[in-house]
């Protein structure tokens, strides 16, 4: 049993707790919150022990893991200090407010041969395996583009934008179901209020081969739509988050170009096919990630699937997307 | 009644000659076309004359106005012929290949006194006649964004990306529901073909004013979309095309952003009511297009919703996204 | 080519004559009506003749068969007239006013060796041919039930209730799907109008074995629902008619029902699975049904799809479905 | 504060300790169920004693009412029992196996001064209380039609049948909205299994005046649908329980008939409208019921939401419709 510790109880705080209470490889032993009011509640629900000093729970001998479930402005600090003393860290994402400071988490994280992974829930979905599935089968056939649109009313978040509000879901599932490196980010966006901040912004991260992605996020949309159209030359799927059962569609329709010699003339034959909505399993994401998590830390050869090289590379895009947002939205080339 | 002559008898043409032949106000005296198989078909449908010499049409003495619905290169040749022989002229959208055609359009049409018009027949729609009441009557509010998605599959055009196809329905009527002039137009892309001409593509245009507008353009969706946002800081409009009826929602919803003096802390108040549904009309748009051009021939000071000013303002507009997708995606400026 | 003669130039007239107005199999040469408005627009859309008066038409060399699109009440006496001429006729739906009547034309055609069929253009459908499909190929499985909701804002009509204007399209497919004779047919409905004709009604068609037929059918609702549930013990499909081209989905669910010794402790085994969405062939239902009359024609030993057979037993369960009305919603037995 | 005793805490029984168990009127202090594991659960969730002996809870002087979460056929053995103990009554629905158990457990409450009160929850929830102003505030006019579709795949149950399963949601919905007493009852329906119990069944209930209810129950259908149309002469509702927050859907859709001297001519004129989707308070609809038992406990005077006349009218429309499915569908009067 991996013995969890738990730094921050807010919002996001309770369901990780709950599902690394488990009966199959890992216990919450300790909680830490500023709120002595969460701490409170969180004794009600768990039979734990809170602290609301971090470094207690940093330094416990009833920690192997700490669970950072705070604003991304303190993980790096938070992660820093537990992998320092010597604990696996799983970090809510974004991994950290910057490329930098996840460099370094990495770095550390790899000299003390400890187990770094970021809270990317959306991959240990159901309907986010079929997808993967669809792509790793060659189902959908070489991919062409992924096109996400996720908007809704948000909170509006007085230190990140839209981008790294909303933007990590979608980014870690086109790391996750593309494996080429992005050569370019472009992005454009509004802040209706008056710190500055986009409350509405769009995103383009472009590609050598012939690949594109693009993103749409808003807070300030009284519809909510959680959109994902993921083409391949062969068929195309649609992730609708927004049905309760129904959430991804394969379309089997594409188009074969064929250019004669003169390369102005495109001849484009379609082929329009069946429809196919298949069954998606449903379960709890997150159990998945704490299994990944625990299963990870007990065999340090194992990559899990939200791994902190997925985690720097969803912050490098986010990065280049603010500079993009800053330069009037040309492309910002992603170095490696 | 005004005689109407009709260049190109292709896909529109058909559309077009129909509703100019009205027993109201104008009819289809002569159209011309270089298939003699489609001249045919003209003459089998219509009591109509027909000839494969556009320079007959346009010198005829049966004809006061000239509409062109032929591909848009060779508008400004047909459109400058025919506004040179004293016709007024409809010009099928986008108005001309440059915005410097379209301005030397406009210039010749003032020398001439004649009537200049484009057909965004959009404009004519029930639905975008309810939006523009719903913005006139100040319902919602302060005009923050226009969202619109136009995606399905589409026919690869050879000479104009899918923007120059696709965007001139959303830009005008963006144009059209916003008075402001643009600042700046940003766009990125892909082409999926040899010949490099982008079949997907997203463009976003920027105004002085806290106000967004974006644009998601596909030629290779199985799945058809045809949605625009339309939000205000009152109310919230979506015009979903693929409703046979229920075109219009508007939302009741809304937030207020209160500010403390700490310029970071927003407060944000959501406001979330009913929701409504208008009765649109059900007319056909063109119907209406065809009156405002005949309206607009017989009185010269009047000026039709679909004027050259709006044609041009979206060539404008499609010329700075052809830049701004050469060099990157960089916000390209639109001087006036 | 057979030559066709077309009674009734109203609704439904144009697009019979445009269908057999083919260059294949027909072609229409006299078309009849009351009203000389019409004639003159059917002579102004085809090149065909007219005549006031039908038995002009019955009587014509120029016929060979004859197409009855008149109300429901003059079916058999136009019938009757046409098969004494030698005639072939196409009756629309309702086949006539009484199966007694039915039973007559299809004696009389017998006798004299004419083909007799009845406009069910559903069944020449794609969504329809579908559905045969799965039912003919066991894909289903063993049908249990078949419910149709056909309902929306219809015009009130003063002679028929509203099962005989709605419920013979679900009808015929009924009898087209399901080959066992039914045994029963009760009915509820209710008259919101002082001529006591219903524009509300249900109707359930019962059958020896273990399936099931219900029909939803209103006049009165502003939603317009158009659904058809057919469940097999292996499979279901739903046909939603309102959809442009996803009208068929089959759901891969179903469930096993075992029994102990104690037969009412039964426990039900669900499977849950994908869900195929089938294209659909895109095509002009009215052009099968004309290949089809006139196919059966040219081969006497021919059986059309939508034939008199099926057409009095629709009329059978019409019959059986205002008896019941008629005596408060009991069984009333379908004796063959 | 109300002291409530809880038997039965299968299903249902937790969301009822929950909502009872509030810090404004009412407390749980009693729970009994036959099973050791889930009195454990109970206690392990909620503060509260267990027992699994029903008599030692109905006699418990901790207990002033006693809410009783059991299978339907136990219903008047313990409410009558609890009802002779002096204790206030909340039964779950439906309220007993007959409509006598039902006469007699109300005259027990009544001899005794007792609160008798039957869980139909939907009553409490916020979209059946929009409908209920609706039909109050006069918006949908004279009531005409109401027509309820609810199926799914749901557990076959062995003793009762589709009927007595799911349409005491939609009979409480319909008796709450429409005042009038029903006059006769028809049902039709099939069992797929050996036991002869219904697993889809449809209902009609008929009025004196012209209005008309019909429901149709499935537990074998993979498509869920949970819908409820209430037509008015002036407007029309839908009731759509999938949608997630627009529940409820106003069609400003109505016809006036206009009949002239001859009854058989008549003249329906259609009013198109627009759509209106209220705001629905979303609010856990058992806080509501849990709040009127106890202010109907506190206050004798007082008729609760979902009385106890409520829940018997429910079993008699159960019952005529079970006579109904047994004599082949015939109208069932309902004697008062």
């Amino acid at each position: 049993m991996v013995k969890i510790g738990v730094i921050g109880y807010g919002y996001w705080g309770p369901n990780l707790v709950r599902n690394f209470n488990n009966k199959n490889f890992s216990r919450v032993t300790l909680i830490s919150d500023l709120s002595e009011q969460k701490l409170l509640k969180a004794r009600a629900t768990h039979d734990v022990e809170t602290t609301n000093d971090f470094n207690t729970l940093i330094n416990s001998e009833q920690v192997d893991a700490v669970v950072i479930a705070t604003p991304v402005f303190s993980h790096f600090e938070l992660g820093m200090a537990a992998l320092n003393a010597g604990k696996h860290v799983l970090l809510e994402k974004p991994m950290a407010s910057t490329s930098e400071e996840c460099r370094l988490l990495i770095a550390k994280a790899e000299e003390k041969g400890l187990c770094l992974m970021v809270d990317h829930t959306f991959l240990y979905t159901g309907a986010v395996q079929k997808l993967k599935d669809l792509v790793k089968s060659g189902e959908l056939g070489k991919l062409q583009y992924l096109d996400s649109t996720r908007i809704n009313l948000g909170l509006l978040q007085p230190d990140i934008n839209v981008l790294w509000d909303l933007a990590p879901h979608d980014l870690s599932i086109l790391i996750h179901l593309f494996d080429e490196d992005p050569v370019s980010v472009q992005a454009s966006g509004i802040s209706h209020t008056s710190n500055g901040i986009e409350n509405i912004a769009y995103m383009t991260v472009n590609y050598a081969s012939d690949f594109i992605a693009h993103f749409n996020c808003s807070w300030t949309s009284p519809v909510k739509i959680r959109q994902m159209l993921v083409g391949g030359d062969n068929k195309m799927a649609v992730f609708n988050d927004m049905e309760p059962t129904e959430k991804i569609k394969v379309y089997d329709t594409g188009f074969e170009v064929k250019s004669d010699e003169d390369k102005r003339n495109i001849l484009v034959d379609y082929r329009v096919g069946d429809i196919h909505i298949p069954k998606i399993e449903m379960k709890e994401a997150l159990a998945g990630l704490a299994k990944d998590f625990c299963d990870s830390i007990i065999d340090p050869t194992r990559t899990p699937k939200s791994s902190s090289a997925l985690g720097i590379s969803v912050v490098k895009m986010l990065e280049a997307a603010d500079t993009s947002l800053k330069e009037g939205g040309k492309a910002v080339n992603l170095f490696k």
